[in-house]
């Protein structure tokens, strides 16, 4: 292919792009960013025999594009779709599926210790963005990459928005710069261009320079990859093919681990994502075309409701202060910086760094609220329990995007964090069924001054207010009858549908006591009261079974003598695929009507003999 | 105080650390490093008013005599005695109760961005050695550090034993060199020095090479570090109290961030620690003043089994590969390396680039085996459960020092593994009993190809081989009875326990059957089968209650519609204190003794109604 021909192609691709995604929603500005950087890949390299690993696997789409899956674009993370990330199953040039930054390089490291030692001349390339490299896994990985000199082109993709405005010149800036050292006054330039500029709550100049601690290092000829044996190419343009081709050739031959260091541009080549400089239509749901603009109404989101009300409470107490890992608007933490931009702080892609630097602004007295995905807050597990719930330090967690997502699929379901963050001794857990004791809730997790809170919800629009008959100690009854057959559990957002299962198993005649217990973890001793005046409990929970609401309601039950049966429903212990969250839930077996044939079931078979010899067990 | 009367307290000191520890065990070598450092912190720091964090917390002995805690040495470590880390409880001075690398800096962002936000002027002081600084959390902690230029001091303690043949001599020229830039030609000093001699299976230099990565930043000058606006002090000789206190004044007086870079000498002042070149007399139990020589007869640990056995696995098959963060040694790890250099991966103390790189020999074609302590498997729980799980990749991860361990206390406990990687989908978890199991359930364990396996086991001597009576699927029965009142599933090293409780709850007419699953996740479904033939379950495990083995057997039970009353035993959800193995386990209930009597208990009261309206819940 001629210059002019390539040109064109990478027209045409991100012209798709923009008409797939406009419609289905997805990863856009990432994707725009790689064109140019993955058609050098598969024009240098030769993937499947080289191995190609994205990290953040969201900016895979032009390699999907250019390994036989156009066609799949219509259905882009919808159910039996394609997925959004690589994927094993639909090409073999996919070999990792995966959404949490910052471990491609980590991978990296294995494969190419593996080909060395099996003596397959295979050329592992990763493409990592500037971002992950605020991850100490990166550090980690490169700490023994250096070491191991194996054959390993590292691409950094260095897309940071930060540099949106003056991408083009930079770039261009950062290459004379090398050629006359002298890093410093790449950061002077920086600093000119962009000082005064406020994100969240910190001058943009510091942002950019704590993002550039990774790349520094890429940047500086005199730091310290080269100095450990880590070849340094670049900068170049990211946007340039015949460039990025060039400087993979040289990695390519290099025989050892090569850094190149790739400057792109976040939405390049779309004018509406070069003009959002917010998030340069990161991942936007379906849009217009010609504008950008969310074809979406808004509504209210959980997010929203978390977000104002953390402000509502910042104001009375001096004390709240807030931590986001890389993700404030996402989270809603960017409404409390745009009030109190002191009060907030951004961690970079670092959840460990987040829990304990949390700890440490509790032990210095403050009450910090740390609000992160579900699905991300697993990467910090010991240091919640060590660094954080050992110290018994009030730090409030706030998990947004809790239980059943969706469209990111596996790897960002977040129906982790009852089971694993339920063990931590003294950590309590709330799960609010709508706004109102999303609100309540959160008032109550940041007044515990003896311990973490967590509180949990889940992504999309809040449920409508769904008052309780009464409280009984720290549980809301929502639904009562003279008959008490069933005591049914039903954990914060599954609130409505407890409701909607009463309803149809009162059909049957049975007598169904609807509860939400807010606080999940401990649990409530109330749960252990009103189950011994049923014959049977059953909960239902927007998490995995196993380790959850269930198992501590049932552990709860066995300790105080109490063998009323009890049932437990939730998310299996299993992979699930992408698709909206109501198919996922409805393919697993989550809706009112279920639901209310699981429990009309047993109840009548609690009426047979004790047990079944004849049930295989279902696991 | 003048010199001299440093030098002679200094000496004290470490007279007063050989005799104590020589008599408790404890951690000797690090502590022998910081002497002069830590009392160069106490004269120019003003703690508790200034905060001392020491990473790692071992190395906290001398800060501990220091705040008037001299007499607590003779029951260091011991049950009711003074801590081997530091604890708020001993004194004001001690602020974290910390033991896994890496976290200090993090705190100390934390507090120090506190004391700016509340305006109080404090120093905060942390103290950080050259192998936490591969843990990837320091990485992320520096780059927030830089970017937030609150005061604060980062005291490098450069102990590495790479550098003990050379120290004083490197030191020095460390200095000089500085004056006049060009770390290269250090490297090369370094190199000229140690290029030759072997550690795990890699030439030192390039360990040493790896672990500089850290340091390489504090101590070449035109590095990252300073760049960022954190202004580096050093390198220091770390045994002259008068350069550390000089160093600290500088520091003291700055404004922003500092780095002190002090080398030490680990085992400083003690021959026979100076002359172990293997750990320095690290972490000894009892030892003899004169010669360094432990005092306890040499035993055949668990570790011993698994690391002999992993070699004849080796022997035959050439895809097992070994792991291990920077602990080669204690965990067995160093059996393979010795005999396969080329086939063992040192990757520092960087757990989560551990569990990823081996998902990356994985998907090349290797059977990654990564040995770490129980405790330290937590840092990865996210690589484990998406990088290996989702992928399905055959990676066994061996979780040594596994349950109650002793006198490392509440955060060293391994008691969580068994709930948390529990929840893992594909996951399997093997808990041996005996030697003979250990071998062969490893053996299993590597077999598997389609997923991850654990294999767990406790410190110390392994236990006296168990012979089961037979084996029903999976599932090893070591006790029948014609009646069949209770089935006992005893998990791994709790088998002989269970054979004891046996015989004590037959004494009372009752029929006991004894199981040990062998593997507990996935739960087999023999112990469904054998539970229908019972009146009661008893579970007992050497683990975390919450989401354990009893949690998840009574979840098989359920799913099966097979509601014969189970009850489970293990280590309470809470912090329990340190002491030894067998005092914690009394204290907690995990003897004979009181098992069988909690069994029979639970069985007499089964013959009385089915609720006890008047119990008290026991959480």
């Amino acid at each position: 292919m001629s210059a002019d021909e390539l040109t064109l192609l990478a027209a045409e691709i991100r012209d798709f792009l923009v008409a797939k995604v406009s419609r289905t929603g997805g990863h856009l500005g990432p994707n725009l960013g790689v064109v140019e950087l993955t058609l050098a890949m598969h024009r240098v390299f030769d993937s499947p025999m080289d191995r190609f690993l994205f990290d953040t696997g969201h900016q895979a789409y032009v390699h999907k594009m250019l390994t036989g899956r156009q066609a799949g674009f219509d259905q882009l993370r919808q159910r039996g779709g394609l997925s959004g990330y690589p994927n094993q199953a639909e090409s073999d040039h996919d070999i990792i599926e995966n959404s949490h930054a910052s471990t491609a390089l980590s991978y990296a490291d294995g494969l190419a210790k593996a080909y060395a030692l099996r003596g397959e001349a295979r050329q592992v390339v990763a493409v990592v963005g500037d971002g992950a490299l605020t991850g100490g896994m990166c550090w980690e990985a490169l700490n023994n990459i250096a070491a191991a000199r194996n054959p390993l082109v590292i691409v950094v993709n260095d897309n940071g928005r930060s540099y949106a405005p003056t991408i083009g010149g930079l770039a261009d800036h950062l290459s004379r710069l090398r050629l006359n050292p002298g890093y410093e006054r790449v950061l002077d330039v920086v600093k000119d261009t962009l000082g005064a500029t406020p994100v969240v709550g910190r001058p943009m100049y510091e942002v950019l320079h704590a993002v550039k601690t990774g790349i520094k290092d890429a940047v500086a000829p005199q730091a310290m990859f080269e100095d450990l044996g880590i070849k340094y190419v670049g900068p170049i343009d990211g946007h340039d093919v015949a460039a990025v081709e060039s400087a993979f050739r040289r990695a390519k031959g290099f025989g050892g681990p090569v850094i190149v260091h790739a400057v792109t541009r976040k939405g390049y080549g779309y004018r509406p994502a070069e003009e959002d400089e917010a998030d340069c239509l990161h991942g936007p749901s379906a849009f217009d075309v010609e504008t950008g603009k969310l074809l979406a109404a808004p509504s209210v989101k959980w997010t929203h409701v978390f977000a104002d009300e953390l402000v509502a409470i910042a104001d009375e107490r001096l004390d709240i202060v807030g931590i986001t890992a890389a993700m404030a608007e996402p989270t809603g933490i960017a409404t409390l910086a745009r009030k109190y931009p002191e009060r907030v702080y951004d961690v970079g892609i670092a959840e460990q760094h987040a829990a304990t630097s949390a700890a440490g602004l509790a032990l210095g007295g403050l009450h910090p609220v740390v609000a992160v995905y579900a699905t991300f807050l697993n990467r910090a597990f010991d240091q919640v329990l060590l660094d954080v719930a050992m110290h018994k330090l009030p730090v409030t967690f706030v998990l947004d995007r809790a239980g059943i997502t969706g469209p990111d699929g596996p790897s960002h379901y977040g129906i982790w964090d009852m089971s694993v963050f339920g063990v931590v001794p003294g950590l309590r857990i709330a799960a609010p069924r709508d706004a109102a004791t999303l609100r309540e809730e959160l008032r109550e997790a940041v007044a515990v001054d003896d311990g973490p809170t967590v509180l949990r919800f889940p992504t999309g629009s809040v449920a409508v207010d769904l008052p309780a008959v009464r409280r009984v100690g720290t549980v809301d009854v929502l639904v009562e009858s003279p008959r008490k057959d069933v005591l049914l559990v039903a954990v914060g957002a599954f609130g409505q549908l407890g409701v909607d299962v009463a309803t149809r198993v009162a059909e049957h005649g049975y007598g169904v006591t609807v509860v939400d217990p807010r606080w999940v973890r401990p649990v409530p001793a109330e749960l252990v009261t009103l189950a011994r005046d049923h014959r049977l409990v059953v909960t239902v929970e927007d998490g995995v079974r196993t380790g959850g609401v269930g198992d501590a309601v049932a552990k709860a039950l066995r300790d105080a003598d109490v063998d009323v049966p009890l049932r437990d429903i939730g998310v299996p212990q299993d992979w699930h695929p992408h698709g909206s969250r109501a198919q996922i839930l409805a393919d697993l077996g989550l809706t009112a009507q279920d639901v209310a044939r699981e429990v009309t079931g047993w109840l009548s078979r609690l009426e047979e003999p004790a047990t079944h010899p004849d049930l295989a067990t279902r696991a």
